[in-house]
């Protein structure tokens, strides 16, 4: 295999693990975690088989603890470490309205405070980014001053960036929709990159890839990222319709390759890119664990069969116009079945050959099932 | 007023009156409903200020009592009677994965009887239609067998529709994603039909506004399943992305207008037309019982400015292929601003000229307010 | 290979081989044939290589022909057939606003005495169906009577209906949008259901690929229509956005695998099954011979991975609902590479083992070139 | 009426009085003009009915003359003058691959030349504005290098902004989609936004209200845009599905309002604030003069509403969070009638109260339909 997969790694995130819903229904599941620990066990679990997770997100307050430090050294005995700090303003009554843009400077205030909070949460676990996404925004032509609440957030973003360590990011996520309807305050990539862009270098883009229109080129995004130097990190997962939050790839896996390919293309997977390819998905009727490890495995498959792309040929026949014959080569690789070479160059690392029946064949789920009983599941808390 | 304005009528859904939220979060609201009782309350106060909502629908469990005949006259207490009654298979565990479709037979023969459960509770308050909207679907290709879905579908709405009573009718929902998001079992219109036309005469379509693809025209289905026979109500919202349930009309009123346009072409608002006209939408964060209000007027004043459509003259154009002129008789309509002839219309039937502020000063939100402390506010229960 | 591969047959289009464009531009090509016959001759040359395109589709009147005998003869020599008789009601004047659905019942009659042609051509012709797509519509809310004209459209297509001969169908086409932007009388499946449903058993519906609004899970539309006994043919394409006509296959190869998958699932490949598999594709920039090359092995390599599918296991998972264990199921056959197998499938057969390069190094291409100098190279004709 | 109103001007385009179709057919229309003169002759007319329309946009080559100066001066004696200068990249054989993205240099080169050829084209005729508009993109996934196009454009973009004089300025527009149907080069305001940001303070967007994603809140650009000062023009025009190029406001009005009130809302409105309106649309079905008087009176009725609103009431009930009372006070404007208002503003000014009314009794058409016969109806020349 192409050595520059030895550079993938993905991050978990610790809500996966987590009970998740639609508005209609939130299905409980024999065996979720209760606890941040566990959920930090079943992450620490999916790297086990994966190899490719070293990492785990924490959602602040889901994720709530006393003591971070030891939170960092009890995931770091499980084989994992504590990555991205993720900030939550839209489960608080105080925000029903807004937070970052909100017209009461009070709620703003208290919404910052929230991020300042954040951050020294990440001094304490020695992660990078923070990722800010906001649930910003109105369900009614007039109920908000759109340009208002773009220059209060301007200025929120503004009072929290400058307590950004120099080691540490701010990545800036935008969605198109949802949970507001009419109107969110950061929609597009463009909105974002402009935040960022006055913001400072340690602020950068958070691309979700269920957070677009329908019908958008989600690569093209990606590729101007990059080369505007402004991508920080990804949320994968896939999506039909709307915001599914379904393992990334199952609905268009030529997407995700596609994607990857831009990703690889722009040096995203170089060492020290500084892009942070991240899980952020929600496992509402499936088993959360071979959920992850299946996601795990797409980016991975994908990423290894753009790496087969012959970019020389490709090239010469994207120079010469050859329509028909760019894609072609394009496709082959896509094409391609990877499998079984990826089989062995997990063998090689020591790692199993077959992750899903590895995990299946563990154990690991009966042992929680009976272990994890009593208590409250843990679930995004609404 | 054009006559056939008194044939209006707009079935107000309980369920308006309890909280709804995002998967993000359910705020609450002071006086909020906790009782069926206390949202027929609030429904009789929309009535009583527009004069057009002379009908609550019921949710079955949500709305579930001892005794339905005493609720009934609890309604007509109030000045308003009890419509149709919705069934519910989204919200018990044994539904995750299915209910009318599941491939067990134990969990299809559950949720037949919620349905039979369902007719009887409409042979106690005299409702005429049992809605059936299904969270049916898969999340995942592969992960059902879709013509086997259908399959069991069709006989599941037989074994229920055969208790269906010579005065009663069941309608058929369909909704585009949403809980599920690979495939829902009834997706479109074309599926609703085929199904209802299979049952029989008294089982007819369910159009809900917010349930279709982006840039789907509405009008123009309305227009079909009136030409078919087959529709039977409709569940009135408004979305800009999804199925956002707001306000009918706040996110497009020409399409309301247009919408409303077919419904008269077609008679639906004749007497006896047999189209029920109904809200279903969801107030997160705006007031419920003014949300309502609000919705209602906007059917009606929608409703009147197509009833200002100079048919005559609009045939003429259409028949000449004038396509500016067509469409400009169309506009005129429009853009004609109904409200103050409506105001003298409402005085002449001793209702409020302007209800949004009636009701603001009638003090009956006060009143909830300070008496609906404590207990539990309604709420979709998930 | 599964047995069933043998029984796929995939239908050319005529104007596959002419130019096409956009309403920007239309680009000409060397070597684009100019005549019916250079239309047939570069079919067949698609046949040759693939051994899968036995027949081609006429459209009317771009491929009017004095003797329809001789054309026949002329396809036969060249080891193809002539297959459905499209009809064209949207490149005359009198059709500027409608054919079938026109106010003018001139018009209309007009547009009916050309499919009644169509029928005689394919009297002669031998050919099967007649595929009916409508550019009927209207571009602005009010510019035509929605409901008067789906009527007319019924009796026009009665009045066509009538004169199907007892071994020959009509199929109808439906579309979302285009060239009409704010209505076609056509424009869902459940529109095209309903009439030819009205019709007789030998109208059927059309499916072509790129006509749907965005997000619409074709393939249940595909297992629906099987379900009733009505889905009469397809016109393949793909498209990322509108109706781009792209190479089948191109934009989402896994669509085109779950499509297929269910082709098979609902007995669409069955020996005398009644769905007809045809190409509709516009070649604006792309080589076109080529194009039609890969479009063929497009389907056929993913029909081929659909038959892969384990369906007894599919089957077990469905049953026991374990949502990633039948995903994966279907998965596996989605991500095997079957080109090699299919390499040899070919060359069993006395086919190329891998078409596109037999073709490119047929010399056929430089033929054309060469000898196709002068004339008019055919195109849409608009 | 607000005296802001009286600020409003509203460009024309040339092509907008020649022919245009779809793919699919270009119908021709009596009286259509024949050459660049006609065209203008007919812009005239729209200004002269409404006293909104000053300006005529020229499309190079479609209206490539000899004598710019010349030019100029017939437009002024017909009481208009020349506007944008818009160029065109998508209709010469050598762009069939792409123009200031081409992998080719000696195509990047000629696609740069006429641009340098526009800029002569606004010296002569003192034009502020060089549109550029591009069609560059590709088809298939892997036909070309994303980002490599992307660097290609900023260069050629450099070339051509160097000699953009100190009084001009260049406007870049987006779009989603078509002709290219995988990825356009400048897809989204974002990519348009990095460009010009990059080029210098003369360059700015171009908004085109059709070249947008599905559900896209094309407000909420215009908010940003207008805050982060790159806003320089617009393209009315209004879509259901793709770009359809209908009359401005036909498909929603409302949409037209909100838009309309955050380019007053940001100051777009004032006197010298560099935002100019233009229509871009194509008359395929309708009459193409009343077509663009009906565009111009669409604009100034969604803005005489848009300026209704009392938004002093708004900022409180949005500083309230109050989500009723802040829509109410904005729907309120857009119920209003203002056509009774505009049509005596019209008379004080000396303008037909009914510009529609008085176009069709000037006679102009009959004259033109007359006079014109002969020679080549105007077209994209396609």
């Amino acid at each position: 295999m192409n050595p520059i997969l030895d550079n993938l790694e993905i991050e978990l995130p610790s809500w996966a693990f987590g009970n998740s819903g639609t508005r209609f229904k939130v299905f409980g599941t024999p065996g979720t975690a209760r606890t941040v620990q566990e959920k930090i066990a079943d992450a620490a679990m999916v790297h086990k088989m994966t190899g490719l997770a070293p990492r785990v997100a924490l959602h602040i307050p889901w994720d709530t603890v006393d003591d971070y430090a030891a939170l960092s050294a009890y995931a770091h005995e499980h084989g994992v470490e504590l990555g991205t700090i993720n900030s939550n303003t839209f489960q608080d009554d105080d925000y029903k309205f807004g937070s970052l843009t909100h017209t009461d400077k009070a709620v703003r205030q208290k919404a910052i405070d929230h991020h300042l909070h954040c951050i020294e949460v990440m001094n304490e676990t020695g992660s990078r980014d923070l990722k800010v996404w906001l649930a910003d925004g109105t369900n009614y032509p007039g109920q908000g001053d759109i340009r208002g609440r773009q220059d209060r957030l301007a200025e929120s973003l503004a009072a929290i960036y400058q307590h950004i360590g120099p080691q540490q990011r701010m990545v800036l996520e935008y969605k198109f929709f949802e949970p507001a309807m009419y109107m969110t305050d950061v929609p597009d990539w463009g909105t974002s990159y402009a935040h960022v862009s006055a913001l400072g270098e340690r602020a950068m883009v958070c691309l979700d890839t269920g957070h677009h229109a329908p019908g958008t080129n989600i690569e093209f995004i990606v590729a101007q990222l990059l080369r505007l130097g402004r991508l920080g990190s990804f949320d994968f997962n896939s999506r039909f319709y709307a915001d599914d939050d379904l393992i990334v790839g199952a609905a268009d896996p030529f997407q995700l390759f596609r994607i990857m390919f831009e990703v690889v293309r722009g040096g995203g997977l170089d060492a020290n890119s500084g892009v942070a390819l991240m899980l952020d998905q929600c496992h509402n009727i499936e088993a959360k664990i071979p959920g992850q490890i299946r996601s795990v495995l797409n980016v991975l498959e994908m990423t290894a069969r753009a790496l087969l792309v012959d970019t020389d040929a490709l090239a010469a026949a994207q120079e010469a116009s050859d329509v028909l014959g760019a894609n072609a080569i394009f496709m082959d690789a896509f094409y391609t079945d990877v499998r079984p070479q990826l089989a062995q160059w997990r063998t090689e690392r020591g790692l199993p050959a077959d992750p899903m029946t590895a995990f299946a064949e563990s154990g690991y789920q009966d042992t929680i099932n009976a272990a994890r009983v009593g208590g409250t599941q843990s679930s995004w808390g609404a």
